[in-house]
This record gives structure tokens, C-alpha cells and sequence, in this order.
């Protein structure tokens, strides 16, 4: 197994992880020197025919696209790319608590896309309003995974799983003000959840989400 | 208003405060010294012909009793009271998450009834579950006022607000365990809650949102 | 009671709300991008005839304006609003402990308002001049509810409850610095308050603090 | 779907779960108080010929025995249950970073196996000595979900998910001490883990842990 | 100035600390091991012909008292102590906010008077009836400090402050729960305060308090 | 004592406290919007001669110059101020732990100058380096007060208080990095201080220390 | 390098790590089940001849004892060992701030003597009472590692890193009450230190500080 | 050793330093007044021949440079100095968890340079790809020291003390997002490490640990 990757110095390039992992490294653009980014997108594209990165700014996107100009950037979900055609399988639902939560929510529904699932958005349909959540269970069940995705008291996450068979992951969001603590409000609701089948990842971090949706989308159409 | 009071030289005894704020003083039992407890017990029953004391200890209401015979004790809420009968007028609803919040809840409703407030106990309707708490919509539009009361993720109080016109009392309590923190989670739940109408008191404090419920039931009844 | 909204896709309108709350839904601008805003206030609008809106920026009222031109802004408050003339009725009381808190209470003073309640404003009566606050107290007992809004240690909350007999909404700012924590010294404060009759909101949330109010008010008043 | 559930006054037993869910309530013991547990296990075995509870003292078992004396409790998991026999299928392994997660680890494999799946063990293969886990890497590979639980800084959870194709539960525990803040170090590390394809549940939650694991091997092997 | 000190292995006691700061060393009593505490006091009283000690149990008391008959007991204050007589000039004016908080108070005012001050006792003046405060105007007014001692929100100190010309130490207390955090809301509130010639002490510091207080109240009578 | 202030609407300006406390009202810029800063500049001047502002930015001094010429910023201190000549009496020494707390020190040294008291400057006698305090021993000496102003590990504090007999207070200052979580890591070692006689204000609150240190310098020499 | 571990179930003893790192497995005793312990001390005794558990009780000691006569237990640094005698070589200087601190200090000396170093011992020479610390300045210099441990505000590391040439290890200790934290504001002070050459290990990690002194101890001897 | 310092009024500079520490004064240039900066790199130039500052912003280095022109800046470290040529002894490794952590790398390889160590780098082994550390065995076990940096959940400090006989001095960077909390979550992950051999310093300190890493090596090589 030993060394399995590319030293570029600034960057050991680990091209053994799509063998081990089943998904070729991703780039988490954020604060990534301007020297080092169009570098490790090429690398990675030449090693698997596509490329992802995610938390890429405007700014980024052009530095990379000099090199690499086939590369494609969303402004919503900030996901920089190079994708190739494939069939997107099985169904993950992915629920906002409001519509401020969507920007973490492209972020994880074009993962799981460019991973090769199919995506269904659910979105604002927070708990103050929780008809509108109830309204969609057909959809609801439909699903292999479910991703909740709410900021302030993040309550989505638990009314979700009290209504599905299949995990829920839960992403809280920076969403909120005063004593949401940036999300850590939502994170601490959606790690104490009452209702069973929530597991949480980082605040934001709708790639993350996405990245386990597809793993258990697969698993389950597999 | 200088001087409405009674000094014990420990205690000074806030006499004034039935005639300033419409509730005589409420004895917090919880670490008060043995050799106070008796004469404050006596000293505002005699003032206000009842008395009300909150978080007491068997051992305490044995002692107050030998001062006090007529002295009452409800090992639920830890209640400790000489009670005038009164009627219990108006309308105010108590939901609890689970049967672990009962203590609190007890400790808010015979607060209220203690008041002058009627109560309606709606126990264990925790999101989980969700229809358990829509199946008593009508009990909750009938209230002046409804108290939330949830451990854990404390989402319940969220849920609630979302589907009445009266204010809504949240009441975190340390139910749970890990990053619950003792109640602090289902707390920041509370207060982030993305519904209207919520406002929240301390951390198992069921007296606080029971005296509030009765001052927003009796300014609905009169 | 399903369906009963309406579905922008990134938004769904819960045009059922003032059926089920009392009150349609206000929209909460902060972070609310470009694209949706102007949709939803106008929407909101065509169903009631009237929308509020909170935490709104310059940039956001003018691109409302473009298409809602009888829209209102107001830079202290930072209240977005169309409203229809109506009597305005009861009593709330607005106090706050400095001059820097005076922007959260507009926000409260002008929500109430909005929603049919009379407001009386009571600024910059913090502790450590008691005096202010005492001077004030006829206008506190002629209130149904107040509002107590302070920063910093946020005292202002406990002594006002010790004077009256109504519900104090205490809310605490994001005024101060250091171990303010912007605004959890506050809170924390507000919450342990040894006074009783207090609950609490989230920090500066001077609109939630508005809505209950009312809620209050109207409950005392019919 | 309303009233789908048993009603007790102190509890409303939701029947409907095992509907909705999948599966049928399980009773979380701690501090449920005793004159509510027995009555609370009868009903859910008499529902489903089965019952789970999680968190139970020896105590409790007891208590409950005089009811139902097939109940049957084991001191390390501190699992109370009557369980149909049935079979195990797929796998789930379940790794502990030292012996004294053990107590956790087998609260998450008994509460898998009791809803059907075959589990795996492979304990004490903390990353102080990493050639331990390392060499358990077939057994890793044959895992449908891998649920890693460690204590202290919790990093078996990052350096597990980097070896395999599937989900990685982390199970912060409350091992460790000072800084460790019973779990929250443990937390953290494992919600900001620079690996792909974990997600958290609460310290010390065992029980969470076992049945998204169940809900995700179910899934990859119908 | 070097090895002004008394080796006793386990100790150095500061026999210096009398010519360098005015007061000799005063023990810690709290988890000093036993075989140590008799030698420590002893030591001391032989040097100084007194010995202040705090925070001591009566197991303590009884252990040090076989070698130092003459030592006295305080179960209230928990102070162990030799004292000479002593005249106690100038005047300190200490304040509680509830009858809970008298622990602490009779630690700083036995401190105060073992170092030589006059001490006036004015407890249970907390916020909740600011009329019980505001009536001890005048002694407050005789005072070269003034200590404020709550615990829950803390308020007590601002009021004092607004009130006063000389300094106020701010002692917060334990007493509380929830989100009291043990003293922290009342730190937070007392640090962040808004009125002048406020510092404050750590949590049931009582003998800090009362040492400043007595520097204080030396340095204004002499 | 009711009604001894000001009304200006926005402001209630507190003319009895100079009355009541000693000193008048000292105006805290920060954040004051700039529609009041110079009334309320104006009319604390025209009430006492003098008046001093803390936190003041060199935008707020243009603007309060345009109505009160004679007013003087001072850059590093951030004070804005018209100031009586006046005798400077009694002795305060102020050390600093580095060169970046300066700023801290000479809000500290300049308020308490304002306020009648000679001040001794002696800065950049951090702990790393413990010789530079002790060489200054003669200088503490002949201070009635020390204030210690120190960021990170704020350790200075402990040290300066083992060498004098005089009431120190700590001011903890924001400067660091990482854990020092702008100031807490100082709070809190000050306020733990295992030395006798430190008090502690907030962090950065140069203001706070200077106006008690001139507190007990007055006390000292009157 | 795998497999070189012995599996005994429950644990995989890492027998390969004395090869790998120097230092045969140490056992962490704390909340060990009964049931496992004497195995592991046997077992690691029978590689190496001699094994080393820190946070025994005397209940362990005993129940190991059992099966290990030759174990001994030191009931101030809780060590339980069977120890190879061995020449201690080098010089590593242990200071505390206080007499408090010395059970953790002992942990952290017989660590080091286990693994061959010299430990010179400087008890109770805390910053309060500085020339205490300054006369052991020979002590001090003829380390090759020192290791400040340190309750209430751990400024004994950063005075002690200012004298001397060597790294310094810092050990906050629990000790202390109210906001110390149980040492976290020890742990926060030592990390911000503003003195060259100090590193820091967990709160009462005495063990790991005599660890890493040694190895310091041997680099520098060898 | 009194009065061994260099007083600029704003500054003591501590001369003494390199005699008793064995390192002359390093500037902290972050924060340092403009007015200040040129005069003490001077100064300490002028006494020794080279000088090191770190966090210097490009602006301060083109002050200095005005009256210091041989001064060089380096971008990626924020290293300002003057530097005598030296041989580099002995072996320090520098590991990394991935390429964002390379700022902090570098001031700490940089500072172990300027202080005369040898370097080796070896940069992005995190453990999401455990076998790019792996694979760097042979280099691992030539160094006297180890420096692990690494953000996010930190693990890498873990790992590699499991696999070295040598101090590691684990750096937590601020790398990350969400429940980081800029640092915190790795720098608890460090401190509270299973493996043996670490001790940490504060959050992206590269300096700190390139500081303790020579001083080890030095102590190595002599």
C-alpha cells in the first residue's frame, strides 16, 4: 500500500484513496494557497477523468479554469468541477429548515450527485410550519437516506426521523444569530435528538452529508 | 415602600411584595440552612394565611412540619405548601417531551393551580412521535397560555409554537446525557427556536414558567 | 390542514399561518439572498394585504421597492414594512438600560405596533442610575406586558420584575464587550434572574420580544 | 395516523412506531422512575412479543422481572430486554479504541443484533499503536457499516474511515479526563475529522450508534 | 530577600509574606492532605502568634485541634483560626443578595475582622425587592467598601455600585442551578457590569473579598 | 432623589450621580450612534465644566469637536475629553506585561488622572523576564493601589500581588492568539490568582481599573 | 510490524511498542472493569519483568496483588509497579506551585525514576511568594527538562520557562475551585504562556509529563 | 541580574535573556504599534548581531527595512529577520496534516533553523491516508524531535507518537470550520492524545514548537 501517491512537496496526492474508499480525493478549496490549487486539480483530473472541490471561491474558480478550462463553478453551492456523464441511482431526500439553509444543501445534493446518486430537494420546510414537512412524506419515503439540514434550534432533524425508516443525517447550519453560536445550537439539538436513526456531521458541512448519503444510496441499490 | 419588609437578620421578608407585584414571596428550599427554614415558613403563612415553597427535601418538610403541622409535601415536584382553597379559573396547557420531564412539569402546574390558574396536563408528546402531540390540538387551543417542556433537543417547544395563537413558556430540563450538558442544548434549542412566540426560563425551572402562565392566564380571564 | 401553503420552490409560504398562529408570516431578511427577497415579500402581500419583514439592509429595501414601491424602511429598526392603518390597543411597556440598545428596542416597539398594540417607551434607565427606572414606575404598572432590554450584565431585567405584576420579556443585547461574549453575559443573566415573572429570548431579538408582547397584550385586552 | 397510540397518563406509548419506523419503541431506563417502568415494558412486549431498553439498573431489572419474568439484563451493556429469536444477517464491525469503551460497544452490538444484524467485534485498537487496527483489515473490509467508539481524542473514528469503502458511526465516549470534558474533546475530534464518511452521535450513545448501523446493513442487504 | 521561607518538605511556608504584604500566610485548608495540615498551623502560630485558615472541615478542625487546643471553629463560615484580640477600626459594609449567600459572607467578614476591620453585616437585600437595599442607604454610605455577594444573576453589585462612592468587590456565588453554571452567570454578570468601581473576585471567594477589603479600609483609616 | 436626571429622549443623562457616587457620568463612545453623541457631550460639559469619553473613535472626535472645540482625543488611549486643571494626588502605579497592552494602560492611567490621581507608569515587565518588575520594587512601594494589565497567560498579576501590601487590580487585555479566546485565558488566571489582594475588572477595561484605583488613592490620602 | 500484539479479547496488548517507541505498555487503571486488570498486569509483566499502572486505587491494588504478590502501591502518586531496580540517570527538576499539587507531582516523578531518570523535587514554590522559587535557581540549572505543575492560575510555568535553558513541561492541576474549572483556567494560562520553551500535557497528567521528561532526559544523557 | 534590560520607555528589552535562556528576545511582531517596531529589532540587532521576529505583516516589514535594509521577509511563515550564517545540527521532523498547515510549518522549521537545528519536512500525511505517514518511517525515526501539525480533529500528533521513541510536540492549527472553533477542537484532540510523548502548545504557535524542538535537539546533540 505504501506510497501510493503523488509528492508534489506542498501536497502528497493520495490517488490510492478511490481504490481504498471508492471516491478519488476531493479538494477542500477553502484557503488553499493560489500557488498550490490549479496544481492539485490537474493532478486529480489526470488521474480519474473528473474532479471535485468544494468551498471555491469566484476568485479560485478562475485561477483553476487558466489551466484546466473545462472546469465548471456553482455559485450556490461553491462546488468547482470537472464531472463526467453518469447515471445518478437510487433516491436520497435532502430537507432544508428555510430557505437561507440551501447554499449547504446544493452543496451536498451535487456531491451526491457527481458521486452517482439521485437527489430529491425537500426544501424549507422548517417545524414551524409542520405541515409543510408532513405534506411531502410520500417523498419522504421514497428515500434511501435523508439528509435534514437546519440552522437555529435545528428541530427538523428530529421530526424527519420520527417519520422514516431509513438514517437521517443531520447537518446543522450556521443559520441564526445571538446564542446559535454560529450553529452550534443546531448541532447540540441534532446530536441529543429524542428520536432515533440521526447521525450529525460538522456545521456547513453539506459535502460531508452528501459524500454518506451516497455511500448508503449505493449500499442499498447495490 | 422603605421598610415593607421583615427582618430576621438572615432574612429580610419581602412583605411588600404581594401588595408591589401581586404574588407573595415563594420560599426556594434547595440549600436553604435547616435553622432558617421553619421560622421563614411560618413568618409568611402567618403574613399571607398560605405559603408556597419550591425544591424542598423530605427531610425539610419534616422539619417545617413540626412548626407547621398543617404543612403539605408532593415528593414529585418537591412542592411544600400551606394552600387556601381557591378556584382555578382560565386555561393553561402543560406538554411535556417524555415522563422523565413529569418532576418539572408537576413543579409548574401545581404552581399555577397554587395561583389561582386551572391546567391541562399533556404528557409525553415529544416529536418523536409527532401525531401523539397533534391529536391533542384541541386541548391546546382551549389554553391562555401553553407551557413546552423537553430535555434532550428540546424541539417540542418549537413544534408547539408552530401551532397556537397564545404565548408559549419553554422550559429546558436536564434530561438526557453526553452533550446535553445537563440541559444547556435543549436551552440554546429554546431560545434559536426558528417559530414565533416562544420565550424561555432556566434550566428545570418548572416554578418560573408556572408563575408566568398564571400571570398571562389571569390577565386573559379579567 | 396539508397544502396549505405555497410552493416557490425555494421557499415554501405558509399562507396558512395567521389561520393557525394569529399572525402571517413575517420574513426574517438577514442572509436572505438577492433572488428570493422581492418574491416573497410580494407574495406575502398579495395574501394579507400587509408584510413586516426584520433585520432588513438599505441594499434590500431598495431592491423590494422595485417591485412593492409602497414598501417602508426604517434604518434603526431595520424594519421592512407594508402596513395598513389600524387602532393601535392595550399597554406594553419598553424599557432599556442604555442609549446602544435603543436599535433591538425599535424593533420590538415597531413589531408590537404593527401587530395592533400601544407602546410606551422607557430608554436608557439602567442600574446603575436606579433612580430613572423608579421615577418610571407609573407608567410600568399601567402596562399588560414589558420589555426589558439590556447588554452588559443585563440587571435591568430583575429589578424591573420586582416592581410589577405583569410578565417581563427580558432581552438581552449584544451591547458591551470582552466577557460579554455579545450577549451571552447577558443572557445567562436574564435567565437566572432571582426575580420572578421573567422569560427570555434569544440575544437581540427584539422582534420575537414584540411578538409575544402582543400576544400578551391582545389576551389582556380582549 | 393520529391517536396510534396507547395512552397511560404518564406516558403515551407510540404503538404506531414500529409502522412508521420500522421499528418498535425501545425504552431509554435512565432515571424513568420506578413506578412507571414495569407497566411501560408489559405494554410494548405485549404489543410486539419483544422489548428493548437501554440504560437500565440492576435495580430496574428486577423491578421489572416481578412483571415479566422472561425480562433478561446484562451488566456490561446495561441492555434490558426479551428478544424473539431471529436471524443475524449482514455485518456490522464495531472497533473500540481501548477496553474501557467496551461498556458502549456492546450497548451499540446488542441493540444490532436485536433488530437483526450480525456484528462484528474488534476491540481495543486505539491509533497509540496503529499496526493493531491495521492488521484487522479484512475483517473491516467485509463490514456494510463500521461503527468506531473511542474516548480520550477520539481519532480511530478518522483513521478507520480512511481504510474503507463504507459509513463510519463515531461514538464519542466519555473516557479520558481534565481537558477531555467527559466526551466533548472525543466530539469534537470525530465531527471535524478530515476523513470522508463519518458521522456522530452523542457520547457515550451506544444504543443511537447500533441502530442507524442495523438501519444502513438492512439496507445494503435487501 | 531569598529563604525568608520554612522548609518542611512538602511546604514552604512564606515567613517573609508578613514584612512584604502586611498579612502573614493564611492556609487553604480545602484536600490538604491530613498528614500535613497540623504542621502547617502549627508552624504558622508559632511565627505570627495567630493562624487564619479556610474552607476547613469540622474533621480538620478536630485533627489540627489535638496539637493546637486553642484553635476555633466557625461551621458556617468554615474558618479554623488562633486569633489575638485585636481592635477593628474603619467600617466595611457587606452585602448579600439572599440568605443562601451567608456562607460567603461570614467568610469575608471574619476574614475582615481577623485582619483588624470593622465589619457591618447587611443580608438578603437581593434586586427582587430593591425597597430591602435601598433602605440601608445610610450604612451603606458609612463604609470605605463595600462587599456584594449573589450568586444567580448577580445584579446585587450593580445596584450597590450606583449607590456608593467607595469601591465594591463583587464576590459571585455558587448558589443557583441550571444555567447558573455554579457561579458563572453570576462572574459574567458582576465583570460585565454597567455601573463604576465595580472588580470582582472568584466564585464564593469570600476571604479574597474580605482581604481586599480590609487592604482598602486600612489604607482609608490610616 | 427621583427625577435628578436629564431627559433627552434617547438618553436620561444621570446629573446626581457625581452626587451620589463621586464622579458624573463618564460617556461610553463605543457604538453610540452619532445623531447623540455631541448632545450628550454637550450637556454632561455644561453640567459639570469638564467631561470625559472612553472608547472614542478619531470620527467621533471630529464630529463632537464641530460643537465643543476645546474637546482633546488622545489617539492611543482612545479618550476624548475637556478636562479642569487639577492637583494630582497620592500615588498609583500601573505595569503592563508587554508593549501591546499600552493602549489598555493609558485608558487606565489617563481616567484615572482625569479623576485627580498621580500615576506611575511601568511597562513591559512581563513574567518571562521577572527581573524587569523586580528592579521596580521601590516604585510599587509607594503606590496605594497597583493595577496589572496583562493579555495571554496574564500571569503578572499573581506576581505583582506577592510583592506589595496594596489592594492590585488585574485587568486581563485581549492581546494573544489561539486559546487565548481574546482575553478569557487572562480573565480567568486572574480571577484564580493563588496570591492575596487581586481583584479583577474586564477584559480591556482600562477605564474600570482607573476609576477604582483613583477609588482607594482618594481613600488613601484623604 | 503487525500482529505483534498478544489479543487477549478484550484488549490487544501492544507488546511491539516497547520495540517501536522505547517504552514497554503503561497501564491507565482508571475505570478499568475488575475483571480484565490482573490479566493485563500479568501479562505485560511476563514480557517485560517489570510493568507500571498509574490511577490505581487500593481496591486494584489489591485484587492485582492476588495474582502478582510483588506489586507495589504508592497511595499519593496511586502507582502500582513492579520495578526493575535500574540506574536513574540525567537530572529532571519537578516543581509545584503548592502542597495541593504534590499527588500529581509524585505521579510525574516516579514516572520518570520507572524509566530510568533522576528527579530532583521542588515542592510548593508558587509565584504568590516568588523568592521561593528564586533561591532554587542552582536546582533549576542543573536540569536537563523541568516540569512546572500548577493549579488556580498556573503562572508558576511561565516564571519558571523565563529562568532557565531547558524545555519546560506544564501540568495544570485541578486544583483550585469556582472558575478554575477543574483546571481548565490552569490549562488555558500555561497554553497562552507568554515565556519561551513550555509545552503542555492534560490537566493531572503527571504520568505524561514524567514521560516526556525522560525522553528529553535521555536525548540529553546519551 | 537587576536592571539587565535596555529601557525604551514603551519597551524593557531583556538584554539579560540570551545569558539566562540561552535565546535572545524574539519579537512578536503581531499588534505591535508602528511607532515601536523599527527601534526594537534595532536594538536587539545592534546586541547581537541577528534578530527574529514572527507575524510580521509585509507593511512592517518595509518599516523596518527603512532603518534596518539587510532585513529579509519571508511571506509564507511571516518570519522578519536578520540572520547570521550557522550550521544547522542535529534533526528535527516537521510533519503535517495537509497542505493549509503549512504557514504555521514553516514558522516553526524556520525558527529551529535561525536557532541552528537541521530540518527535515514532511508535509500533508494526514491520517485520511494513513499510509503517506507510513511510508515516512525511516525519516520519522532520524529526528531527536517531532513536530505534528495539524487542524481540523488534529489526529496526527496521535498517530505519530505511536510510532517514534521521541518527543512530539503536537502544534493544533486553526485549519478547519464550523465546530473547530478555530483550533479549539484540535487543540483538544492533542491534550487529551492516547499515546505517549506529546505535549502541545497554543493553537498555530509554529513558533513555540520550533523554539522547544531546538532546545531538545540541542540538549540531543551536545
Amino acid at each position: 500500500m505504501k506510497n501510493a501517491y503523488e509528492d508534489l512537496g506542498f501536497a502528497k496526492l493520495d490517488h490510492d484513496r478511490k481504490q481504498r474508499t471508492g471516491v478519488a480525493e476531493v479538494v477542500f478549496c477553502q484557503n488553499k494557497p493560489n500557488a498550490y490549487l490549479p496544481q492539485i486539480f490537474m493532478s486529480i483530473y489526470k488521474q480519474n477523468g473528473e474532479v471535485l472541490g468544494t468551498r471555491a471561491t469566484q476568485e479560485q474558480y478562475e485561477m483553476v479554469k487558466e489551466k484546466l478550462p473545462q472546469i465548471q463553478y456553482d455559485a450556490v453551492s461553491r462546488i468547482l468541477k470537472v464531472e463526467q456523464p453518469k447515471e445518478r441511482i437510487g433516491n436520497i431526500a435532502i430537507c432544508t429548515g428555510g430557505t437561507a439553509d440551501i447554499s449547504v444543501a446544493e452543496e451536498a445534493a451535487q456531491t451526491a450527485e457527481f458521486l452517482g446518486s439521485y437527489v430529491e430537494r425537500i426544501y424549507d420546510v422548517g417545524v414551524a410550519g409542520i405541515h409543510r414537512l408532513l405534506s411531502q412524506k410520500e417523498k419522504l419515503e421514497k428515500a434511501n437516506c435523508v439528509i435534514a439540514i437546519a440552522g437555529m434550534e435545528g428541530a427538523l432533524a428530529s421530526v424527519v426521523a420520527g417519520l422514516v425508516k431509513v438514517p437521517v443525517i443531520g447537518v446543522p447550519t450556521s443559520v441564526g444569530y445571538g446564542a446559535s453560536f454560529e450553529g452550534l445550537a443546531a448541532l447540540l439539538s441534532m446530536i441529543n435528538s429524542c428520536a432515533n436513526g440521526i447521525s450529525v456531521v460538522n456545521i456547513d458541512n453539506g459535502y460531508g452529508a452528501g459524500y454518506i448519503a451516497n455511500q448508503i444510496n449505493q449500499l442499498a441499490v447495490k
